[in-house]
C-alpha cells in the first residue's frame, strides 16, 4: 500500500503543511451577516468597480490573493503552485483572476467542495515535496451564479424555501513547507455520491449524502470518533442539509452535537437576511474557513477541525435532461499543534 | 527549496510512476481519421446508445476508464484517485461519467490541457506515496461542443478556415506505482497566458505562446535542447498554433524540426475531412496520446516524448465581454526506460 495512506481513503501526512496564511473578501450583505467583521475586505457595492460581476468576482480573487500573499509575508513569486477553481462556465472567474500572477497554475472544479479540494491537492503537493508555498483559493458571485445558475436577478424569480444564497466573496489559503501551524495534517478525498436528487433548488439535501460517506469514511480511516474534533465543520450543506446529516449519523447511534456545524448556516442571519436555507457557493466554505474558522484557530478557541467541503456536480442541462445531481465532499484535518 | 523540484518551474520524480495502461475511445469522424486502427474501440454513432450528446460523452469516459483498468490488470477498487474533466459547463461530462465508481475523486479544469493536467497531478500523488494507482481522464463531443460553445448544429453554421474541429473521444492513463513502464520522469506546469487573441475560432494562435512558455521552461530547468525527446508533442495547436511555436522557438535560434508535433494536426485527415485548422478538444491530445503514442513508446518506435497539453481558458460570455483568451500548456515528460 501507498506508504502515507491510512484506511481505505485517507492521507496523514508524514510534514504536515502549514496554513501560513488565509484572507477573505466578501460582499455587501456579507459585510451585514454573522462574520461581517472578519472579512478582510468588504465590496462597497457588487461590481467592485469593475463593468460585470463575472469582472467582479475575477478581481475579489485577485485581491484576496494578494491579501493572503501580503499577510503570510511572502511575495507572488514564493508561490510554486496556485489552486483555484469556481463556479462560472469553465471556470472563469479563476482564470481571469489569476491571469496576471505568472505562477504555475493547476484548475480545479469541485463545485462548492473547491475550497477543501484545492486545500487538498495543496497540502499534498507541499507535504511531498513539491513545493515550499501554494496558494489555494477560490470564489463565487451572488449575481453571477444566479444569472448562470437560475434566473436573471431582473426576472425577480421566487425563490423556495429549500434553497440557498449564493455568497459573494473569495478565500485563499497559503500553504507553506514549515511554520508555525495552523497544521493540516491529513486529508481524505471523497467518492461521488448520488441519492436521486433532482431539484437545484435543494442542494443541501443532495450533497448531505456525500458529506455523510466522506467524514464516515475519515472516522473509520483513523478510527476515532467525532468527538476527536473540536468542530466539523461542513459547507455548504445550509439548514437543511446539516439537519439531514445529523439524522444520518443519529441512526448509527452517533450524536454530532455541538462538535458539528455548517458553514452555510454561519455566513448570514439566515430570517433577518431572507435567505431561506442558508448560504452556498464556492465562497461560502472559503470565506467561513480563512476568515473565521482561522481566527479561531489561531487563537486557541478551536484545536481540532475537520473542514468538509462539499459540492453539487450537475449543471443546469443535466438537470433538463433528466439527470440527478451528483455530490461530492473532501475532508481536510487541521490541528492548531502537532502530536 | 523544496526537494523534488528542479530550475524555477519543473518537478523531476524520485519515484517515477509507470504508465500501467492507457485506453482511448473515438467517434466516428475519428474512426475514419488518420489514428482510426488505433482506438479501442469507435462510436457507431454520435450518441452511443444515449438520448443526448452529453450523456453519451459520460458513457464514453466511463467505458475508456473501464478498458484502462481491464488493460492494466486491476480493478476499480485498486484506482486510489480519479483525476478527471472535461469541457462541459460544470465538467458534467466527467461528474456523470464517473458517478457509478465510487472512487475517490477529484475534479480539474484545464479546458484542452486536462489529460496533461491529470498527468500532471496523478504522477506527483504516484510519486509522492498517497496512491498506488491513479486514473487521469478526459474527454470531449463535437457536437456538445459546437452546441455549448458555439451555435448548435441544426444551425448550419459556417466555420472560419482558422476554426477546429472538436474531437469526439476520451482518453484515460492509469498512473502505477510499479511498472514496467513507460514512466512519467517529471512534470512542470504552466503559467496562465494571455497574449490578447480574442477570436475563439482562433484558439490555436491563442494558445501558443503558452505552450511556447512551459516548453522553455522545461527545457531550461532541465538545461536540454528540444532534440533531446524524440518527440515533443503540443496538443491542441493544430496547423496555425504550430507553426507559430515553430516560429517562436525559430526567432530564438531553435529549429524544432522532426522533434516536434501536434496532437491537432494527427487525428484528421485534414482536407480531404474538412476540419479546417484540425482537431481541439480535451479529447484531441487524450486520444493521440492513450491510443497512438502509447503504442510507439511501448514499440520503442520513440523512447522520450514531451507531452505537452495545451487548453484555452476563456468561457462563451468571457468573450462577449470584450475579454481575451487566457492560455496555459503543462508538460509530462515521458521514457520509455529509467536512466
Amino acid at each position: 500500500m501507498a506508504q502515507k495512506r491510512i484506511g481505505n481513503f485517507s492521507i496523514k501526512f508524514q510534514n504536515p503543511p502549514t496554513i501560513l496564511s488565509t484572507a477573505a473578501i466578501a460582499g455587501t450583505k456579507e459585510a451585514e451577516g454573522r462574520l461581517g467583521s472578519y472579512y478582510d475586505q468588504t465590496l462597497r457595492d457588487e461590481r467592485y468597480g469593475e463593468d460585470s460581476w463575472e469582472k467582479a468576482e475575477s478581481k475579489m480573487q485577485k485581491e484576496t490573493l494578494m491579501t493572503a500573499v501580503s499577510k503570510g509575508g511572502i511575495s507572488l513569486n514564493d508561490l510554486d503552485y496556485i489552486f483555484a477553481g469556481d463556479l462560472l462556465n469553465q471556470c472563469a472567474g479563476s482564470h481571469y483572476g489569476m491571469r496576471e500572477t505568472s505562477r504555475p497554475f493547476l484548475g480545479l472544479y469541485g463545485a462548492c467542495s473547491t475550497m477543501a479540494e484545492s486545500m487538498t491537492l495543496g497540502a499534498m503537493i507541499v507535504d511531498g515535496g513539491y513545493a515550499d508555498h501554494a496558494a489555494c483559493i477560490t470564489s463565487s458571485h451572488f449575481c453571477g451564479a444566479e444569472k448562470q445558475y437560475r434566473y436573471p436577478l431582473e426576472y425577480g424569480g421566487q425563490r423556495p424555501p429549500t434553497a440557498q444564497w449564493t455568497v459573494t466573496g473569495s478565500g485563499c489559503a497559503i500553504l507553506a513547507a514549515s511554520g508555525e501551524g495552523p497544521y493540516i495534517t491529513g486529508v481524505t478525498v471523497g467518492r461521488i455520491v448520488d441519492m436521486g436528487i433532482t431539484d437545484a433548488n435543494n442542494m443541501g439535501a443532495a450533497m448531505a449524502p456525500a458529506a455523510y460517506d466522506t467524514i464516515n469514511n475519515h472516522l473509520a480511516d483513523h478510527n476515532i470518533a467525532p468527538d476527536y474534533y473540536d468542530l466539523i465543520l461542513t459547507g455548504d450543506l445550509a439548514q437543511i442539509g446539516s439537519e439531514i446529516v445529523r439524522d444520518m449519523f443519529h441512526k448509527d447511534g452517533i450524536e454530532l452535537a455541538e462538535h458539528y456545524a455548517d458553514c452555510g448556516n454561519m455566513v448570514f442571519y439566515q430570517k433577518e437576511q431572507d435567505v431561506h436555507a442558508g448560504a452556498s457557493g464556492c465562497g461560502c466554505s472559503a470565506v467561513v474557513f480563512c476568515a473565521y474558522i482561522m481566527d479561531k484557530l489561531k487563537k486557541g478557541e478551536l484545536n481540532k477541525v475537520l473542514f468538509v467541503g462539499t459540492g453539487a456536480l450537475m449543471n443546469p442541462g443535466s438537470l433538463t435532461q433528466g439527470e440527478s445531481i451528483p455530490s461530492i465532499a473532501h475532508a481536510v484535518s487541521i490541528e492548531r499543534s502537532l502530536a
